[in-house]
């Protein structure tokens, strides 16, 4: 997997530690219900850096895959597999690669969190800026509480210890059955920059969500109160502005931080629906490339729960997105 | 208002009529629960359409505003009203237009419905495509059945009459009030074309979830089953492949009708969770600009429940997006 | 004819006159070799700005077309025109709207010349950037000298009194014969702002490059020493670096004050060779849509030679590429 | 040296033979004028074909730099080279890496060939399109006919024998003065696709331009008869349409083949500027980074003449170029 990253301004110390380490956070968890794939993911910086710092022009990431298994594709390579893109790209391309590397793999997330590292770091320090994700829900057991300190101890990332244990042998239990299950993850952005967003096409919320909704397992996204909204009234829903230190800020936060569009510096919040992943073992019915019924068992390697994974890939294309309107916005004022 | 449609292909034929209609659609309703300005809208073609047909050359449209009355705003001018884009202004440009007629306003709405109205009889004319959006929740009162022909008949947009009462008395109610409702909109797009949608990061959900997402008052969107997915295992989740007719389909349709970021033909289903309206004539607190606490009443005439007049510009984001993709799928095969 | 300038920083000062004045140098000549045509062009700002400042959004600018006569070009609306698109246009679009308004009249260019405005306005208040357009060349009647001071005191723009006479004399002489003349139009950027360009494919001699062979009558570009550049050895071209003052410069010009696609703030040379006006009284041979062989004369008001007119217009397309570009440098450093 | 070439459309027949002939085109020659650098430039594809054919996804290509001498670049890491890009790099991102293998080095036009020699054999397999690039003058010299068949037999890719044997005769004794010579190449398009390029900013000149001007040694570009255009009456200058088999045509090609910015079919005309390399052995002036007067010689392995190298690296540009608008035009037509 590569990426390759333009636009990060020059000067800014980076090394290969700060995307090794989003990339670690990134690979299967050692739990029973995580995948056996040896992923090792060593990244290398290729160009774009130079003494330890960034040159300004683009930044090339290449991380080599080690542990590709072809074979195991090829016994499905004339069936359409439910949940998957093979029917897709046989109507979009009329060719399709049918080995796991592709662009419709998992794999390709590699990319957007050796980009988001950079990201992060930028926003750090930049604004002080932090993403904090963490899973609310898993099938239907959710989180109770929120204790940051927590989420990254448990495999789950649950920010409730008790919470990530039920999570965990939930998910164990569904990987018995053969079957997989997905969940619900929020992130909360500290301190995001004042100003992000444009008025009309390029919201702040719209950036974010495109970005979101490009990962392959998102299937809903809500801002601030987002599906219990409609409930309320006006009266209710409206965040009363309030002075706190010398800001300007809100007495609630229903609207997650972004008004008209744009980012008022409160913290934005943001919730995903993630599907359960469609690669089970467990047999499927579905037909093949002649129209022909038939079933599947899905035997490789695959997460019974992939939304702890998602979640640095989720903190990654937000911290893309926060940093190019960042960039952006330098050329707003006069 | 004004809109530039760049990149409609030469040689549609396209009338003031194809706009004007849909231009009506998006119109205040009749009913009490309304805004009572009058918003004529009567749109004129400036260019790129000639004897009848498009030429290929960016189509521009205009529409007078014809009752704007900017004493309505100045009163508010150093006022942050909740729920409102004036911080944000503030904080990202250093200067605003107070009036009303702004990039913040609904008035920009206008634009989409003009550009969506060439989209979607284009969409029509290629591929049957027909988008059907309808309000499926205003505050806590739910459609309970869908017959599409009930939607345009009554003033919510609900495809249920007995529901669609029970929602205008709400509406009223809370208009009474001086308060404002929110509500949630599914949007069915039937015969997608397919193979719409890029495979990494302009999936078809993701330029749909940006376009939409783009909308002001959109605060979650989800596709097919959205956020009732997590607690589904992928077993159950998964839609099988069949045959229908000549055509592989599916069997359910929780993906919403595009896997792996692309449409395969199946119905697209999407549905937007609306906020209540920020401007309602019930007092508020908030602080003005110098940071001291006040209170505002917004006098003006507002919507007391904006879903119904969302569901047109909703539906041409969408139809404007599938538009772009149609075109942009011309050069992918050899 | 409408520019919507997108982009333009919030909190500058900017005035309807600020704009009409560089409309006004792009208006026919009143000596008796310019067009007879009217146009008095009067710009309105539609938005963007309030209370003499921008606003950060879209700047709408609008200029009436007052004196089009669409029955001067029914005549032709089967004859390919030698020099013209029409051919292009039926080939492109299958489709032609031929009275004379649209896309490939050179009346498009009064956007370029608005959205100019703001632009040279913008460079000169940021960095001192001027652009001086002047005829080197008309026909073949050179300009002897340069002195700055003389260009707008003649109906050529040429630098050089004498030489204008004779450039004026030639035209009437042209005209009368209904036959047009072309040029050569040097431009002179001082004080550029320094940095701006990027190192591989948005290269500022790129930009500039595309911006304006963008213009219809430009049909070579030259950079620098540009064509007599191939003569030389690579002793002879490279600018020797040498400090002047505080700051870095070159003693000679050859590279036209671009390195590397990048510009170090030494005058940016740039020289356009523009074709005689395709639009001639004179009788021409062509054939008409049927393939068949027909001659024309093209009646209309018609400037003999385009070129003065043409030195706003490129003047326009060179302030918007650096502004661009200026405005892109922004995020460049951390 | 990498490149990823998006948006070739799938099942396209392409193997590692068809680019790795095009930078075998561009590789340094055998003669005695050439730079004694072993540049193996053996070229992988990573990604985007697939038993033979194109998936039309991302096309990943790559070529190791097996030859790089970093010491050779160390001992100048101070002084601003004449004609070179360390000043500009400087001012633009304050921190520059001073080794030989960076963006502003000639050995990034790799990439340009590896994609031009995808989109060459996409071009004459959909339109029979040929680009052909040959030297027309060198120094002073310059090839008195024009011969096809005679532009790959010499190292100087002239047209005429005699001419060649001239320009190297040349090329040689500027080396041995450890200087260099520039000069111009022209490139003919025979059966370029119709209709191609847009009426206003991407007129098909324009994005030639661009794409032509972001190679760093081109001073200058001229289409048709370019610089000689303005010494041309209308009368003289416009192409006549003429019938030639079923197709309508020009009787001359002042225009390059371009009308309105759109191509017609006929050949399409570009001639080049191109400086001479600034690379030379002999000594010059300059200034270090500390602004103190310093002399260099550049002692490395570099090309007398990059003319001959610059040919591929020009042709793939226009094809890229014109198969970017082939693609586009796609979607011009209802």
């Amino acid at each position: 997997m590569g990426a390759i990253i333009d636009g990060c301004p020059s000067g800014f110390l980076l090394s290969v530690e700060d995307i090794q380490s989003e990339l670690d956070r990134r690979k299967p968890g050692k739990g029973p219900a995580s995948t056996s794939r040896t992923e090792e993911d060593q990244v290398k910086i290729l160009s774009g850096v130079f003494e330890g710092k960034t040159l300004g022009t683009p930044i090339s990431l290449i991380v080599e895959n080690k542990d590709q298994q072809s074979k195991d594709y090829k016994a499905l390579k004339n069936i359409y597999r439910p949940g998957h893109a093979d029917l897709s790209w046989d109507l979009k391309y009329g060719i399709v690669d049918y080995r796991g590397g592709g662009r419709a793999s998992g794999r390709e997330t590699v990319s957007r969190v050796m980009a988001g590292a950079i990201a992060k770091k930028y926003l750090l320090a930049k604004a002080k800026t932090r993403i904090i994700g963490h899973a609310v829900q898993i099938g239907q057991i959710k989180a109770s509480t929120f204790k940051e300190s927590e989420i990254e101890k448990n495999a789950v990332r649950c920010a409730n210890a008790a919470s990530a244990k039920k999570m965990e042998a939930y998910i164990l239990q569904v990987k018995e059955e053969g079957d997989s299950v997905g969940g619900i993850a929020e992130f909360i952005i500290k301190n995001p920059p004042v100003a992000l967003g444009e008025p009309v096409f390029d919201k702040l919320q719209a950036d974010l969500g495109k970005a979101l909704l490009s990962i392959a397992t998102v299937k809903g996204i809500e801002f601030g109160s987002g599906f219990t909204v409609p409930s309320l009234k006006g009266s209710e829903n409206n965040d009363e502005f309030v002075v706190k230190g010398s800001k300007i800020s809100t007495k609630t936060d229903h609207a997650g931080g972004i008004y008209g569009g744009i980012s008022i510096g409160t913290d934005i919040i943001i919730r995903l629906a993630c599907k359960p992943a469609s690669s089970i073992s467990k047999e499927q019915k579905t037909v093949n490339k002649s129209g022909k019924k038939t079933s599947l068992k899905i035997e490789g390697r695959h997460d019974a729960c992939i939304l702890p994974r998602l979640i640095p890939v989720a903190e990654s294309m937000i911290a893309i997105t926060l940093m190019d309107h960042y960039l952006r916005q330098k050329a707003t004022k006069y």
